[in-house]
Order: C-alpha cells, then sequence, then structure tokens
C-alpha cells in the first residue's frame, strides 16, 4: 500500500475512482465499444459535464462572437503506420476533418501534435509530414500550428499523432445524433469494414488477389453536396466500433429503436471473405471515408441522387430506418430472414486501428 | 535495403528528407533547442508553409466570422506523472492557457486527446482528470472534447495528454514575436527554472529544507492584467528550452540584439543550490507559469506595476533589454563583470519535463 500513501500524501483523491470494475485501463477502453462508452461517461462526463460535451458527438459546437464553431480531436495510434490505401498522416488529417464534417462543419485549421520514439527514422517521419500536407490540401484544410515531444526509445512505438480541427458551421445546420426521428432514413455512402480489414491484412499477412486498401477519406465535400439537397438529422462516421456501435449510439442519444436491413448493407467480395477468414461481423469492423446519414423521408431521394453524383458516395444506399419500436435497441433483419439485436461492441475486436 | 524498397512501392519519397544529418529522431529533437527547430524549420514548415505557421509563435492566429481566434497545441510526456506542485494532467490544461495568452488571446475552450497505455491504473487516470477539472476552472476554460486511445502495454508509457486551446484576441491585441523593438525592456514575472528543479530534483531524489514545487500556473489573468495597464510588444513562455532558448527564438524573429544582465534574472536559493548540484544552468532549465514580455519603455513602470498586483507577478522585473547592437544575438552581462554570448540550448538537456 506505499504507493496508495504516496498518493493521498502528493494530492489526495476527493472521491472514490469511478471506475470500479475495472482497476487497470483495458486495451478494450480505447476500442470504441462498451468499455470506451464506460469510460466516458463515468470518468470523464462526471468531471467535464457541460453542454458541449454532454451530447456525446464527434466534436463539441459552440459560438465565438457571429461565429458558430466546431472543435474536434483525436489521437492516432495505428498499427502499422503505412499500410494499403494510405498512413497514420493521412489519417490524422482525414480523421479530424471527418468529425468536423460529421458536426456539420465545414473544416478550415488543424493543429498536429507529434509524439515521436527516440529512433524513429527520419525518413518515416518525412513520409508523414508528406502525407499530411498532401491530405490537408485535398481536403481544403491549414495545418495552421503544431507540436513535436520525443520520448526514450521503448516509452511509445515510433509515432503517435494528435490532430485537432477548427470548423465553422454555416447558420441553419443543426446535426446532433438527438435528432434522429421515427421515420428518418439511414444512409451508408459505401461499402463498410473496409480499413479495418485493410490493417489486419496487413498484420495477419492475408493476400488477396488485390490488396484491399484503406478507404480514408475526407468527407466534407461530400457532406456539402448533402446539405445542399436536402435537410440532414444526424451524421456519423463509424470508426472504431463499427457501423454497430455507431448506430447504438445514436439510438441512445435520441432515445429511437433503428431497424437495418443486413442484405441492404453493401460489402465487397474481398471484405466479406476477408471477415469470414478472421471470424469478424463486419458490422463491428473500423471504417475511414464512411459516413451514416439520418434523412427524413422527404429528403432522402435527393440526398441520395447527390450522393451519387459524388466520387466518394457513388454507392450510397439506404441501409434501414429509424423507428418508434424497441427505442435505444438495433435490431437487424438477418439475410436468412430472421431478426437479431445489434449490440454495441463489447471489448477490443481489433487494437490500435486508427 | 529491403526496407527502403517497400517504402518506395507503398509510397515514394517524393524529395530526399529533409534532415541529412540526423538519420532518426534524438530525445534532443523534442527538447525545444536547437535540433527541434532544425525539425521545425527543415521538416514542417518546408511542407506546412503557410502565414501561420510561419511567425513560429506559440501558437496561429486567423479570422473566422468578425473574430481573430489563437489555436495552440501542445503534448504532454512528462515523467514522472505526478511531481510536487502538480501533475500531468495540470501541467496539460496550464500549458496550453498560457500558449494562448502568449498569443493575446483569451483562452476558452480545450479539447483534450489521452494515448493511456494498457494496464495504468484507473486510479491514475482519475487523479489527472480531477486534477484537469480543477486546472481548467482556475483558468476559466471549458474542456468541451476529447479522445481516449489505448495503446498495448510496453507501447507507452502510462499516459500522454495532448490539449489544443482555442482563444478570442480581442481587437488591438498584435503580438507576436516579431514586434520586439530596440528599447523594449524584458519583464519576467517572477524566479525562474522552478518547474524543470522540480522534476529533477524528483527524478535524481534530492532533498532539499523544503521540496521544490513546480511553478505550473494559468497565466491568463496576470496577461489581461498586463493588457490593461499599457503597451505589449512580444509575450513568450520560456518552457522547454528555457529563458535562454525563448529569448534567441525571439531574437532571431525580430531581427533584433538582447541584452541581459545575469544578477536581474530572480532565481531562489533552492533552485540555484540544485542547479549547481545537477551541473545545469538556470536559463537553460523548463519554466512553467512564467512569462517574459517586452515593453516598451514608456508602458514599462505601468505593466511592472500591473503585475506587482497579481499573484502572479509579484516578483516581476526587469532583467534586460532589446538592442540594436548584434542582432540576433543574446549577450548577458555576468556576475563577474564581464559579458557572454547566451546560445540556444543545443541538445536535450532535460527530457521529458513536460
Amino acid at each position: 500500500m506505499e504507493k496508495n500513501q504516496t498518493v493521498d500524501m502528493l494530492s489526495g483523491l476527493s472521491c472514490p475512482v469511478p471506475i470500479t470494475d475495472y482497476k487497470t485501463v483495458l486495451l478494450a477502453h480505447g476500442g470504441g465499444g462498451r468499455l470506451t462508452h464506460q469510460l466516458i461517461e463515468k470518468m470523464f462526463l462526471s468531471q467535464f459535464d457541460n453542454p458541449l460535451l454532454a451530447p456525446l458527438h464527434d466534436g463539441a459546437v459552440f459560438t465565438l462572437g457571429n461565429t458558430t464553431l466546431a472543435l474536434s480531436t483525436d489521437g492516432y495510434v495505428v498499427n502499422p503506420l503505412f499500410f494499403p490505401g494510405g498512413d497514420i498522416g493521412e489519417l490524422a488529417v482525414n480523421g479530424t476533418v471527418n468529425d468536423l464534417a460529421m458536426c456539420g462543419a465545414n473544416p478550415k485549421y488543424l493543429s498536429v501534435g507529434f509524439i515521436l520514439e527516440e529512433g524513429l527514422p527520419m525518413e518515416d517521419l518525412w513520409r508523414v509530414v508528406q502525407s499530411m500536407k498532401s491530405a490537408a490540401q485535398r481536403a481544403g484544410v491549414e495545418l495552421a500550428t503544431g507540436d513535436t515531444k520525443v520520448v526514450d526509445k521503448g516509452k511509445g512505438d515510433r509515432m503517435f499523432v494528435t490532430t485537432t480541427g477548427i470548423g465553422v458551421i454555416p447558420p441553419g445546420r443543426t446535426i446532433n445524433p438527438r435528432n434522429a426521428r421515427p421515420g428518418d432514413n439511414i444512409i451508408v455512402n459505401g461499402p463498410i469494414a473496409v480499413h479495418g480489414i485493410a490493417i489486419m491484412s496487413v498484420r495477419e499477412g492475408l493476400e488477396f488477389e488485390t490488396a484491399i486498401a484503406s478507404d480514408t477519406a475526407p468527407l466534407n465535400g461530400l457532406v456539402d453536396a448533402m446539405f445542399g439537397a436536402g435537410e440532414l438529422h444526424v451524421l456519423r462516421d463509424p470508426t472504431r466500433g463499427g457501423v454497430a456501435s455507431a448506430l447504438n449510439e445514436i439510438a441512445g442519444s435520441a432515445g429511437v429503436g433503428i431497424f437495418i436491413t443486413e442484405e441492404a448493407i453493401p460489402l465487397t467480395d474481398d471484405v466479406r471473405g476477408a471477415c469470414e477468414i478472421l471470424g469478424l461481423d463486419p458490422l463491428y469492423v473500423a471504417n475511414e471515408g464512411k459516413l451514416l446519414a439520418f434523412v427524413p423521408p422527404d429528403s432522402t431521394s435527393a440526398v441520395l441522387d447527390a450522393m451519387h453524383r459524388h466520387p466518394l458516395g457513388r454507392d450510397a444506399v439506404v441501409i434501414g430506418s429509424v423507428v418508434q419500436d424497441h427505442p435505444r435497441v438495433v435490431v437487424m433483419k438477418t439475410g436468412i430472414g430472421g431478426t437479431r439485436v445489434v449490440d454495441m461492441l463489447s471489448g477490443e475486436q481489433l487494437p490500435r486501428i486508427c
């Protein structure tokens, strides 16, 4: 107990640790599923409770002067650093751009924090920097400021990148997971589970006829086109925890039921095959460059049309809808005709996927 | 060469790595001295060159709508996580608050990115979260959004924290390191080298009559009082690399000479003693809760008076001035009457001090 005595001496805990069922941090606390949510709710929201954090959005929304802004941050710890279709730098730019877009914001400026492990080849850092530059240009954002720290060899893993973005929300856009309404159609912009399988294929040494490449991409242009076409209630990029966890979050936030149809969910043959080999359910596999949109019935066909005209929305389809039944529960009609509850990811399916 | 071939196959380097004298990242690249500057200039500015990054400010300054904003980010990798006078959480809040204040901004919202090592005691995370909450309250900022990633045991070091802050710059404030002008007096708000020595004392097991406690503190209130009293040209918090590196950065940015007087630089007896034992020059030791202000002669006495009335400025003194001679060089009149050039920190004096 000597350690605890030191703890008390130095600062003292003013109240008991709220996560009593886990004494230490597990990989699953970062996995985007049930344990991540428990950590956020019990540890962070209990201390930082404020109207900005409460919506469990992809970012915070606030007004400064006459402008409504969104602020979003994400750490990137993906392993490996370089993979088919992208690298940690591109992921870090696109991921934060997309979190802002999912708040209805036009992303403007990004900050970048590097935590480098001593001994990292300069060439690897240089490749990542070049990749961030081109990703920022593609997304139309500026890398405005940054910071670099170096930790001793063995105390990091080559490179961690944290990006934070600021964007402007045009007047009239009110995107919020709480806005999901019975009747809303749920659209996905293309095949799911691609990013997670691309990373896993590299790690597991799986070979396919053509390599599965990550679908990382900036979605702000697609989102702009969608706003131009009709009304949107909720936007969400189903990254860690996959489509299943994202839908559960939204069902929980809005207090609504969600019904999806397995056969409607787009999946490439390669990804389907890899999921079978790896024993993974594609609904729980991480995506990049994919979004879920909750669109009222009136606007659905116009929004779908606009998506189909955009390179990143060509394969957009409706995969389900919001229902009045089974509030806070996601139910799926399976391929063989039955229905099953689709729960949030529990545990860590794929560590360090982003 | 197999690795390089893979590199080229995957993405290809479009131009040679600019840091040819170092093949890998060294601890000193994160130390805030000469190698940090080389990395920023050769690697980051060459790719991200834009008017926001160019001033080498503590943050980026831009206008959205009718509001001028500052954005700043910093990673915190301090070891140990808990130390006399503070912890990584308090440091992460105050550090980013201060970087914004050094741009002349009123800090408003912070984002927090945690990178946790599997196995971190929940209690340690909880202490840090509580500490961030109270630091945010003291500084008057809101923790608006966050992210948590977990890396496998042995691939991190318990906890890294990256905070990013957004603040509003009131009309008429134009703080920039380029604004240093011959004649400006250079004020420091109190004894230097305290934070670095507090950390080193713990690491080295040094004992003093009373423990040296970190001087971490939010400086936005003090800065507000200073703006209320007179004109300010440059503000800088001399963290990594210490007072010497900060003065060299400003002398370089503005193309001016700086002359300081050793006897004027405030130093406590404990810190002086510890520096002697550890063989450290206090001018290169990291500070928190300290600022350097470049103030035109007309405003100096009013600004000093305002500082003396603030708890964090009670010991404020003039330590030197900007001169026309020796542009870009910092010269110090030593205690024994001679003069010497005070260079930027070269190498890494104190790894993982913040």
